[in-house]
C-alpha cells in the first residue's frame, strides 16, 4: 500500500501519456489503480467497474491526442481513470463529497469531461453529435465514446448505433464488456456478446489481434471490400459479420481489455481510421482487488472500506426503505398469484433481490431499458395480472412518454415504485428524484402516493397491490425511515390524507400527538393561544417527519401547527385540507420536489378553486436549480429542506398577513 | 368503384375467416382494399400504409384465432384492415370524425383492439407483456406483434426484442417491411434491410417460401440445430444468421406480403411453433392505388379526395404555422452558418423537407428516435454548432430524460421547436400536445416559449437562433395562424410579455388595440367604466387569440379586458403580469395545455409569491383528462377552450368577488 503515485501525480493531461513508454505506461496503469483502490476505500464511490477501465484508460489516453480529441464516456462509474488522467489526482481525496469532485463526469467540474451523464446509454448520441459539429466545422479531432456492455442494450444506444453506422463518420465506439451490467447483465444481447467472445481462443488474443491490426485496411481497400468484409475476417474468419458490422461499424475484437499493449497498438491504429468503429474490449470488473473481481455486484458501489481486512463495513440501525419495500413486495406477492415485479437491471437497488430469489418466476429483469420496462408492464397489465415496475425516480424519467401514452391513457393498472424519490446524496444532480410529482401529476388519471415512514410504506404496497382501476405510483426517499411520528394511524384510503395533529404542549422531541388539542387530552392548547399564531403544517412523504419536527419547535414558540400527511398528491385530499386551512387560517406545504408542478402549486390551486386564496399558503420545496452531490444531511437543508425552512415559511406568513393587516 | 363488400359485410369477428376458402380470402382481401379507398377517399386517414397490410392481415387473421389469439399493432397507421375485420365496417365511414372510430386502435372502441398506440415501436413490449401475462396465467393463446421497419428502429422495439430473445417464450414478431416510414427510411438497420431483401431472388420468393415452410423444424429440432441453425438455411443458405436471429429470434423471410397463398402457409406453419419467431413481410405502401404507390409518402395521410381524380385538394387560405416554421428555419439558417435542424422521421410533418432540400448538409434526419435525436443535439451543442430539434409536443415526451438529463443539467443551448402544441384533432389522445408547458416547466434551466401567431412564430425563430444560454423551447399548434391580432408589435426579450392592451370601444370584431386606453388614442375607456368590471387576461401562444375575441366580446357587456400576450411560461414576466393585475384587480389565465404544472398554475403561484393572493386568478385549460378525437373546432370548446370559456372564467371572477364582498 503506498501512496507515491511517481508518474500519476505528474500528470494534468491525458496528451501527457505520450511521452511516456511503454514500461512507463504499464507503471502509470498501476499507479491509477493503486489511487482508486486507496482514495475510493475511504471515501467511498463506484469502484470494481472503475478497476476494470484502468488499462483501456491508459491505452486510449496514450494513443488519442485528447484534445483536441475527445472521449465520451457512458455514465461515470467507468471513468475514475479518467479523472486521475486528468489532473484530478490532488482532489481525489475528496470524491463524491460536497463541494468536492463529482462521482460522475460533469462539464462544470473539469473541461475534458466532455459530456456528463449518470443514466446509461447516452453516450454514443452524444459522441455522435461531437463528430458531426466536428464535420459541420470542418476540423479534425477524433471522437471516441466508451459504453458498457449493459448500456449498450439500451434502446438509445441502439439508436445511435443505427444513426452513427448509416452516417458513416469518423467514430470509434469502445465497448467495455465487463459481461456485468451492476447485476449480472441480462438481454439476448448479452448471450449474443458471449458468443462472440468464444469465437476466438482467449488464450491467444493477443498474437491474433496483432494480426488483425497489422492488416486493418485503409479506407480505399474498405470500400473496394464492401462493409461486410473488413477487419473481422482476420479476427474470425467465417462468412459472416457480427451484428455490429450488419449496423455499419468495422469490428474489432474481441480484445483483452487489460492486455496494455495490444490496447495500445489497437488503439494506435484505430485512431488513423476515419469511419465508424467498434471495438470490443473484454475487462473484468475489480481487476486488481480479488474479493471484488469474485463479487463485483456487492464491490460495485462501495462506502468506506478498510483495504487489508477487504470488508465493506455493515450499516446499522433504522431500517432502509428500500428493504422495507422489498420485503413488502415478497409479503403481497405471496398472498397474490397475480403479481409480477420489473425491475431494469436494478436488483439489488431496488430492493428486489430477495423477490427474484424467492419467486424467480414471477420477476422480471429487462435490463437497462426503462421503456420497455413500462410498456411490457402495460402488456402485462391488460393481459390480466399484477405488475409492479419498480425504478428509481430518476429512471422512470426516461419512460414518461410509455407511462403516459401506453399506461395512463389506457388507464391500465401499473403499479410504480419509486425508490430514491427526493435528494440521493452523494450521486448528485442526475440521480435526484426531484422532478417525479410534477412530471407524473400532469397526467391524467394516475394515482400519486407518498409514504411518511416504513409502516405506511408496507401499508401503501398492500393498497397497491389491490388497486385496478388504473395506474398508481408511489414514491419513497434514499435512505432510513425515522420513527419520530405519533403512532397512532388510519388505514390508507384513495385520496385520503391523515391529520397527525400538533405535537403536544411540553412534549418536547417526544413522540406524541393530540389530534383534537382541544380535546380532554393534555393541556387544551389552542384556547390558549389567539388564532394568528396557528398553522397547518401540509406535508407529503418524506417530509412528514421534518413538518412534525417543526411544529415541534414552533409549539415551543407559541405557535400550534396541525400536520397533515397529505399521502397523495393524486388525487388530493382537498378537502382535509381545505378544512385545517380554514381552521389554521395559514398554509405550508412542504415536498422533497421541484416548485413547479410540484405538490405546493396544486395545494394553492385546489384552496383557490374553493374561494380559500384569502388563506396564506407558502411552499417549501426544492428550489428551481439542479442540486450538487453531497451527504444528504448536508445537501437538504442547503436546498431548503428542514424544519427550520419550514419555521421561517410560517414566520414568514405571519409577517405577511401583519403587512396585509396594516 | 363499388360498395358491395359481398363478404366483408359478413365479417364480424376475424376468427370468420376460418369459414373462407382461399379463393374467398382473396375475395375478402380485394374488398378491405376497396372499403379502406371508398372510405379513406372521403374521411381521410392514413391512406398508402393501410393499403399494403391487406394481404398480411387477412392471411393472419385466417391463420390465428383471434380471440383468444391476441394481434399487437404498432401504430394504427396500418391497422384499418384490422378494423375491418373486426366488424368495424357499418361505422367505418365515420373514422377519425368527431364521436366516431379512431384512427388508431383504441381499448375503449374494441375488445379485439388489445392495445393502442399512437407512438410507434411500442408493439413489441406490449405483445411481450402478453406473453409474459398468458404464461403466468398458465393459457396457451398466441401472441403476434406487428411493426413496422421504421419503428422496428426505435429504441424501445430494441429494448423489447433483447427482452424476448432471451426470454424465448412463445411470441411472433411480424415486420411489415414497407420500406418507408412516413418519410423514407434512415438509418443503419433500414440499409441493412436492404440486403436482406436482396439476398434471395425476388422472383424466387414464392418458391423459396413453400420449401422453407415445409422443412421448418420443430421444436426438439431447433435445440438440436442451436439458434443459429434454424430456417434460414433453408431460404438464405448462408453460414450466417440474421441480426434477429442473433437476437434469439427465428427469422423467416424475407416473403411477399402481398402474396397471399404464400403468407397464408407461413402463418399457419408459425402459429404451431412455440418459441420467438420473426416473419419479414416485404409490402408495398398505397398497394392497388397506382399513384400512392409512386408517391406513399405524399399518400400517406390525407385529407378526402377524388378516388378518379387521383388527387389530393390542395389547401388554401391562411399561412399554416408549420410552414411558417419551415420557412423560417431556412432563414435564419441561411444567415448562420453554425445553424442546424434534426427531425426524428418527421421531415413533411414538421415542415423540415425545404431546409432538407435547401442544407442538405446542415439537416439530420435520425429515424424514430427522439431519444436519440435530443442527445445526438446535445452533443452538437456541446461541440458549437446550433442544433434545432423539431418534433412534435407528443412526441417530445418520448425524450423527456434526455432533455432533463442530457441538455438542462448540462445548460446546453438545445433549441427545441414543438410542433402540434395543444389539441391536433383528428389523431386524438395519442397525439394531443397537452402537456408539455407542464413536463417542461419543472425542469431547471429551461426557457419555455409559445408564439400567438404567424409573425411572433417567425420572431421567436429568430430569437432562439441566437440564444445561446441554455435550452430554450417553442411550442405552437397544429393549423393556421389567424391574423386578428393588434398589429404592434414589440420585439422579443427573454422573459417579456407583451401587453396587448384592450379592444377599443365600439371596434368590434375589427382589430385595434390601445395600449393605454387612457391616452389620447381614441375614447378613455377605463375613465368611463366602474373598476370592479376590469379583468386582465393573460394567454399563452395559441390561446392569445381567443383572449382578444374573449376581450372584444366583454367590452360589449361593459368589462373592460386588457390582454397580455406571455410569451414566456419561464422565465415568467412576473412584473408585467402583477403590473396589470394590479390595476385590473383580476386575471384570467389561458392556455392550451392541462392545469397541473401549467401556466396559469405558474401565474397564481408568482402572484401569490409577490403578495398577490388577493387577487382573484381564474385558470383557463385543458382538462385533466385524455381528450378524444375529432375536428379541433369541434373539439376545443368542448374541452373548454373558446372565447366563451374566457368570459365564463371573468363571469365567475367577478360573482366570486361579490360573494367575497359581502
Amino acid at each position: 500500500m503506498t501512496e507515491d503515485y511517481g508518474i500519476l501525480s505528474q500528470i494534468v493531461s491525458p496528451t501527457d501519456l505520450h511521452k511516456l513508454d511503454r514500461q512507463q505506461l504499464a507503471q502509470l496503469a498501476r499507479e491509477v489503480r493503486q489511487a482508486i483502490l486507496d482514495n475510493v476505500s475511504r471515501t467511498g464511490g463506484h469502484f470494481s467497474s472503475n478497476l476494470g477501465t484502468v488499462e483501456l484508460t491508459v491505452a486510449m489516453y496514450a494513443s488519442y491526442s485528447v484534445p483536441p480529441d475527445k472521449v465520451v464516456w457512458d455514465t461515470g462509474h467507468q471513468a475514475y481513470p479518467h479523472k486521475l488522467l486528468t489532473g484530478r489526482l490532488p482532489r481525489f481525496h475528496t470524491l463524491r463529497k460536497h463541494k468536492g469532485i463529482s462521482g460522475f463526469l460533469s462539464r462544470k467540474e473539469h473541461e475534458l469531461d466532455f459530456f456528463g451523464a449518470g443514466h446509461a446509454g447516452t453516450a454514443i448520441s452524444a459522441a455522435l453529435g461531437f463528430a458531426a459539429a466536428r464535420d459541420q466545422i470542418g476540423t479534425k479531432e477524433k471522437v471516441v465514446a466508451v459504453a458498457g456492455d449493459a448500456s449498450i442494450a439500451s434502446g438509445m444506444s441502439w439508436e445511435a448505433l443505427n444513426h452513427a453506422g448509416e452516417m458513416g463518420t469518423d467514430i470509434c465506439v469502445v465497448l467495455n464488456d465487463n459481461r456485468m451490467s451492476i447485476a449480472p447483465n441480462v438481454g439476448a444481447l448479452h448471450n449474443y456478446l458471449a458468443r462472440l467472445r468464444s469465437r476466438p481462443d482467449f488464450q491467444d488474443l493477443a498474437r491474433r489481434a496483432k494480426s488483425v491490426i497489422e492488416k486493418i485496411p485503409g479506407p480505399a481497400h474498405r470500400i473496394a471490400a464492401g462493409l461486410r468484409h473488413g477487419i473481422t475476417h482476420y479476427l474470425a474468419p467465417e462468412d459472416t459479420g457480427t451484428l455490429f458490422e450488419e449496423m455499419g461499424f468495422e469490428y474489432i475484437g474481441p480484445i483483452d481489455g487489460h492486455d496494455l499493449p495490444t490496447m495500445l497498438d489497437v488503439f494506435r491504429k484505430v485512431r488513423e481510421l476515419d469511419y465508424p468503429v467498434f471495438v470490443h474490449a473484454l475487462t473484468i470488473k475489480g481487476k486488481g482487488y480479488e474479493v471484488a473481481e469474485d463479487d463485483s455486484r456487492k464491490w460495485h458501489g462501495v462506502g468506506a472500506f478498510d483495504v487489508e481486512a477487504q470488508e465493506i463495513p455493515k450499516k446499522g440501525g433504522a431500517p432502509m426503505f428500500t428493504q422495507v419495500f422489498g420485503d413488502a413486495m415478497i409479503e403481497v406477492a405471496q398472498e397474490d398469484p397475480r403479481i409480477v415485479a420489473i425491475t431494469a437491471a436494478m436488483p439489488d437497488g431496488t430492493g428486489l433481490t430477495g423477490f427474484s430469489k424467492e419467486l424467480p418466476d414471477r420477476y422480471y429483469d429487462v435490463g437497462i431499458a426503462e421503456q420497455h420496462a413500462v410498456t411490457f408492464a402495460a402488456g402485462l397489465a391488460a393481459g390480466g395480472v399484477r405488475p409492479f415496475c419498480v425504478v428509481y425516480s430518476t429512471f422512470l424519467q426516461r419512460a414518461f412518454d410509455q407511462v403516459l401514452h401506453d399506461v395512463a391513457i389506457q388507464n391500465l393498472p401499473v403499479r410504480f415504485v419509486m425508490d430514491r424519490a427526493g435528494l440521493v446524496g452523494d450521486d448528485g444532480p442526475t440521480h435526484h428524484g426531484a422532478f417525479d410529482i410534477s412530471y407524473l401529476s400532469c397526467i391524467p388519471n394516475i394515482v400519486q402516493m407518498a409514504s411518511r415512514d416504513a409502516t405506511e410504506l408496507r401499508e401503501m404496497i398492500k393498497f397497491m397491490a389491490g388497486f385496478d382501476s388504473g395506474p398508481i405510483t408511489l414514491r419513497y426517499p434514499r435512505g432510513a425511515s425515522e420513527d419520530v411520528l405519533p403512532e397512532s394511524r388510519t388505514s390508507i384510503q384513495l385520496g385520503k390524507a391523515e391529520i397527525l395533529g400538533s405535537p403536544c404542549v411540553g412534549a418536547g422531541s417526544d413522540k406524541g400527538s393530540s389530534k383534537d388539542p382541544d380535546a380532554a387530552s393534555g393541556v387544551p392548547v389552542r384556547s390558549r393561544l389567539n388564532p394568528s399564531t396557528k398553522v397547518a403544517i401540509v406535508a407529503i412523504g418524506s417530509m412528514v417527519v421534518d413538518a412534525w419536527r417543526a411544529a415541534e419547535a414552533l409549539l415551543a414558540q407559541g405557535v400550534v401547527a396541525t400536520v397533515v400527511n397529505a399521502r397523495f398528491i393524486k388525487p388530493l385530499d382537498i378537502e382535509t385540507i381545505a378544512s385545517v386551512a380554514t381552521e389554521c387560517g395559514a398554509v405550508v406545504t412542504v415536498e422533497e420536489n421541484v416548485r413547479s408542478g410540484g405538490f405546493g402549486q396544486q395545494v394553492r390551486d385546489a384552496l383557490a378553486g374553493m374561494g380559500l386564496d384569502h388563506v396564506p399558503v407558502e411552499i417549501v420545496s426544492l428550489p428551481d436549480a439542479f442540486v450538487e452531490h453531497g451527504a444528504q444531511p448536508l445537501i437538504r437543508p442547503e436546498a431548503g429542506l428542514s424544519p427550520e425552512a419550514i419555521c421561517s415559511a410560517v414566520a414568514k406568513i405571519h409577517a405577511n398577513t401583519k403587512i396585509r393587516m396594516v
